[in-house]
């Protein structure tokens, strides 16, 4: 299935005029603060979100999964999929693989048809954290960290693979998030665990090509419940060292112990060139998996603040960082919960480009605390929801995608054609 | 000090042309919305944030405090500061007292004093967590829980003291909270610490007038770090069953546990008719006191979404609880603080106002997940700000306060009149 | 699959010296304190741990699962398993079933089963929170808090028709585990899900037979991660007092946010009698549902200290609560997890039981802190483990039930009777 | 006031016998195991803990102190308090100082007073957390990282001051905590900030000899709650990364967020040789400063099983490590707390030593998951009281300090001399 440019252009028709007022009225206050829409609205436009294909189906937990029907049952699907995410929002640009979840048999027809519809292939991602049916060797006590040098050799030659599917479909990046960890106190020797998965990243960095990035993922805990191997930025940051510039770490937002300042890990992380990209979502407890931008909208924020300000001061363009999702959709409509997510860091990107840098950086210079307070919300609490329609708009996208892709039905269509029963290939 | 309407009008006269075009453009989309900016206006102006005493000073921490000079020296300072924020907000129209810090030696005169500045007299708050020069007996070991009934007294007729200063000030409800608790396990009888609790109270709320209300406070952890004798909400509403029903309980929004979902816990309290007032500040850790809405305000809108919810639900008016602040503003002057305090907390509220309840609650039913979403994030990303200043305005205030408090030099002359050492009695 | 108590004894021969030393020892110190190790004995003897017929299968998160092999492929099997256990250390006496997965066909022949192996029956539980299949109506947004009567009628019968199930089998307590909440802000009406959920309990409180408990479990987050309708042990509280004395609250240690204090929620439901209940794991991040003990011992033997306590103040027998595992062995043999899940309880039992109570109560009330704590800890450091060997050992079981199972090759045993591939019925 | 060896003697006198037997039985046991008394003896001797000069009075939070009397008035009576503790346990041979708290301001005089008591001089702490009267910069708004240099110039100017004052005294250890931070978002640029303390600490390091330590610690938040500069380990280790060789981090164990897995940071950085020192304490909710071991002992356990396998396999002495409490003792009485820390240290220490290394090591590769656990719970339930108590005994120490402490009334004597009044310099 395929939304047309003249089914969006339809939906959009009877949304315009109240759109306009809406944009007439939000440019007359950017310009009144000394912003240019239109340049923004080019930023905007430049930020693609990659969709990673293993949330176009229903997530689940441990306790159940309720699936909603019409869910890709491979990869061509899931590429439609995206397709029809990155028409209504033209921000959607771009899809990360899971191996062995999708592995892509035909790499060039994968290509071309992703080609039709404006995708790229961003990062592809091993899985070594679930065994496959017929794997020699199990991944139960670890993969690159493992005590038996046979699971690491499986686990290595794995994401040596997994590079080469990437290859085929033109991806530059492999991104590497380990289940490895222990469940209970003394269960491993925290030094050999990292020793081990340092030795493992050697190998697999030994076989990145060099216009490659390999992206080293953190995380406290879950599935394993005592430790993680690589359990914080810090260990990833030092791993990502030891193992050379290709190496960079990614941010998940959701992989956090409580109350942490993501936003400094951010900041540090640029600073020391070692950021390579991130998973959005969001989260009240734990790795929850939620919509971004639902529960904790000013950290988003707050987190952009970071990212515009260090590339503007390192003078990278915003596509010289990985930007996917990594989400569950357990309630939600996966496709209805990616338009939500990808609108959600939209605006705080936008709200971003809209601090007075200058005067805030003034501000921080006298110690003006609450000034500091009074720029910072005032570019979070301006409504920019007409600046990124009015981006989508201009790109061909829908004014409102929600609403579009309700009012075409996509989902029922979906179903129709792929079954109520479909379940998407994955987790 | 005080602030003549003149002055604020002087200082309104620049700013007037730009709000009124922002006013004019919020208010034709909120008209488009289907909402009377008049009637909202009407509903802002009539939440009347009570400011506590004790904030108007320079707050610290156990490592330090760093005075900022000019703070009020006796608690006609402090009136006299309340009624310039209420100059400038027309919103800050209540002062809440502690006793023994600010005793009303001459009851008439604070009173008249108070009324000359427009102001109220809100909960009066006792003090059993610190020793007072010249107490008999000290409350180290906890006060209404201790286990000698001497100092249990003591504490009990303490409160039975603030009643009658709050009876003379016009005052209508009893604020407590207590420090008791246990810095090491086993230190403390969880039982026998909660019928002494129990049994105090039950002595002061048989002092308490009839149409008083007793506010009973909880709070996990701090100023002792093992375990507090009202340690959640659940403590604290059974107390206050078993006292009566001018027992209420006070929810402090930094008196949680990481994570908690407190709007859930606003919401079953005044389903079961038991939540009396609250005290707003933001935190990022724990009880860090920092300014309402500073770190979390879409927290802040989910509370107050609650509120307006229960409110409206009951029939009830937003006068029938206790809005406070209780902050600690260590490194901004307080009176800002204060002021962006009381503006976050407007803006949460009306932005509550403008949730489309009846699409809201048809959205609920049908679990329509997305939309529901939908709905609070769009009353949320609406810029409110103008309808805000518009509410002042029309009541005589400033259209930004913070803005008219730097530019009539208000520290500045405070620190004049009372000296750069000028450190506010109390904590 | 059975263990003779041949079998057991002879394992017991070669360990039994070095045990009978170590006890006599143990005895020697115990008897100078004041303790009649016989006497504790007997205590210790008396708690029977109800293993759940979840537990008995190999756990896993939403990421995966690593089956161990020989898991029991049926209810028969599930009790055969808990006969082992309960063989093995003469403390697991009675198994906790699970409706829709354990479906009793033939209630007479299950008893009889049980009754041979010493068994009886627990809690039984409901199933609210998966569809299955064939399965009129989803429980994807809820169960008996849901907004559409229908789902609402078929979650009441379900637990009515557990209750049956359970009354043929001799149980008495019904255990309600409700995932029911909301992954996103405004997704639900917080008053109305705790309304419907009052009156769908309501309705299976009227079909529970007279001596039955109703057990209402609370549970911060997971799998709805942004609220659940019963939250915490306040909500399950008020619920329980609503519904009426055989309503009780179920503590399930891993179900609370971030550093709670579990045992003065434990000590205030004993106050008031509306204890019901425990899951016990332990946890480091969330409901990790890890070995009991295994992370936080000391936490363990407080609760412990306060179950002692409430037990004895009111003179109830322990038995008189129902004690349930309920753990995810995702690493672990299951059955030895579970040994050393009992063996952890009955080591913060024997704890509990040793604390000087009459010398505690002295210190408390001088509040001599430091003392408290000598004392508190003193029964704790305390090595107990020759005290709950010779238990195990005058009941007939094994002195290390753990080297045992491993010496009579249990689990490869039952791998070679149900299989490598078997897996348990359940999650 | 001093102790005399006969003092001890006499108290430890009554005390013997039933000492004697329980040192036999459980040499008995230790014997059995494999290890020797002796060498265990031998080795806890080694571990002396710095007593820091701010934890001998009464300590508070910011809702107040309560004072017990008898508090050391000046760093003579510091250091007679410190002489107390080590005449009674022989395990707080060495005494940190914070400057400005403690001038020495005759070097020689305080060394030689220290020397008498067996007493060595261990890290030397700055202060740029408060203005001391009379300075002429605040440091409200930070130190090293604050925006005005002449500020960041008196900070390190006072670092290097406090070197030398370490130098007149034998110390070899710079401790540096930084309060910088910020409170709001936006306050300041986390680069720029990073930036500045880096460049601060460059100058100090560049002050140390060459035989010395800089102690670089961590903290997530208080006294600021939005971030600190120097929010966690991974920021410590990264500027001592920079710094140099002489550049080591300190863990306060306080000092993280919840549910951090503190025992993997330490073997991390034992690892990377980037560990300088410990500040013991515990704590349930932030950084409470309670008494080391009072809350989670078997953590604390789990950290000395890896200071002691990092220690062993790097072949370094115990010395080579600083080893400090720091904790606040609000409501025991200070020195009775020390007590009960150094013997908690002492305990975790020593169970560490009982761990069956080779064992562990076996079962790790094996990833024998269950029999891990049991073997460090097997050292961790091991009651090793009487080994502690003989390893004071031999050194000339008393078999129970608090006893002896409590039997000769040092309290009481204390407050005799210095007064009821009395309160420590310091915080």
């Amino acid at each position: 299935m395929r939304l047309s440019s003249d089914q969006i252009q339809a939906c959009n028709e009877p949304l315009l005029r109240r759109h306009q007022q809406a944009f007439a009225r939000l440019s007359e206050y950017l310009e009144a603060e000394g912003f240019q829409p239109d340049a923004l609205i080019a930023q905007i436009q430049q930020l693609q979100i990659a969709i990673p294909s293993w949330a176009l189906g229903t997530g689940g937990t441990r306790f159940g999964r309720f699936p909603i029907g019409g869910e890709p049952r491979n990869l061509e699907e899931k590429i439609e999929d995206v397709g029809l995410l990155h028409a209504l929002n033209r921000a959607s640009g771009a899809i990360s693989l899971h191996i062995p979840w999708d592995i892509p048999r035909d790499a060039a027809h994968i290509r071309s048809l992703a080609a039709a519809l404006g995708l790229k292939f961003d990062a592809v991602n091993s899985n070594t954290f679930q065994d496959q049916p017929d794997q020699p060797l199990s991944y139960k006590f670890g993969s690159l960290c493992h005590t038996d040098p046979a699971v690491r050799r499986q686990a290595i030659d794995h994401n040596i693979e997994v590079i080469q599917y990437g290859k085929d479909l033109g991806s530059h990046c492999l991104s590497i998030w380990l289940a490895d960890g222990s469940n209970f106190p003394g269960q491993r020797s925290f030094v050999q665990a990292f020793q081990h998965t340092l030795s493992s990243l050697q190998e697999i960095y030994a076989a990145l090509p060099d216009d490659w990035i390999m992206l080293v993922e953190y995380k406290p805990y879950e599935p394993n419940f005592y430790a993680t191997v690589i359990q914080d930025w810090g260990t990833a940051f030092l791993l990502s060292q030891k193992l050379g510039t290709k190496a960079r770490v990614l941010v998940d937002l959701g992989h956090h112990l409580p109350n942490t300042n993501i936003e400094q890990i951010v900041a540090t992380l640029m600073m020391e060139d070692r950021l390579g990209g991130f998973h959005f979502n969001d989260s009240k407890y734990g790795d929850d998996d939620l919509t971004v931008g639902s529960i904790k909208p000013y950290q988003l924020f707050l987190i952009f603040h970071e990212l515009v300000q260090g590339l503007q001061s390192r003078n990278r363009s915003v596509d010289s960082l990985a930007w996917m999702i990594d989400a569950s959709h357990n309630t939600k409509d996966p496709l209805e919960d990616l338009l939500q997510s990808v609108e959600a860091i939209q605006l705080a990107f936008a709200q971003a480009l809209i601090v007075n840098r200058k005067a805030l950086a003034e501000a921080q210079q006298q110690n003006d605390v609450a000034w500091c307070q009074e720029l910072m919300q005032g570019a979070f609490r301006t409504d920019l929801r007409p600046l990124i329609a009015e981006a989508r708009l201009q790109a061909g996208g829908a004014i409102s995608p929600l609403h579009t892709y309700r009012q075409l039905q996509v989902r029922q269509q979906l179903i129709a054609q792929r079954g109520k029963k479909a379940v998407a290939t994955g987790l």
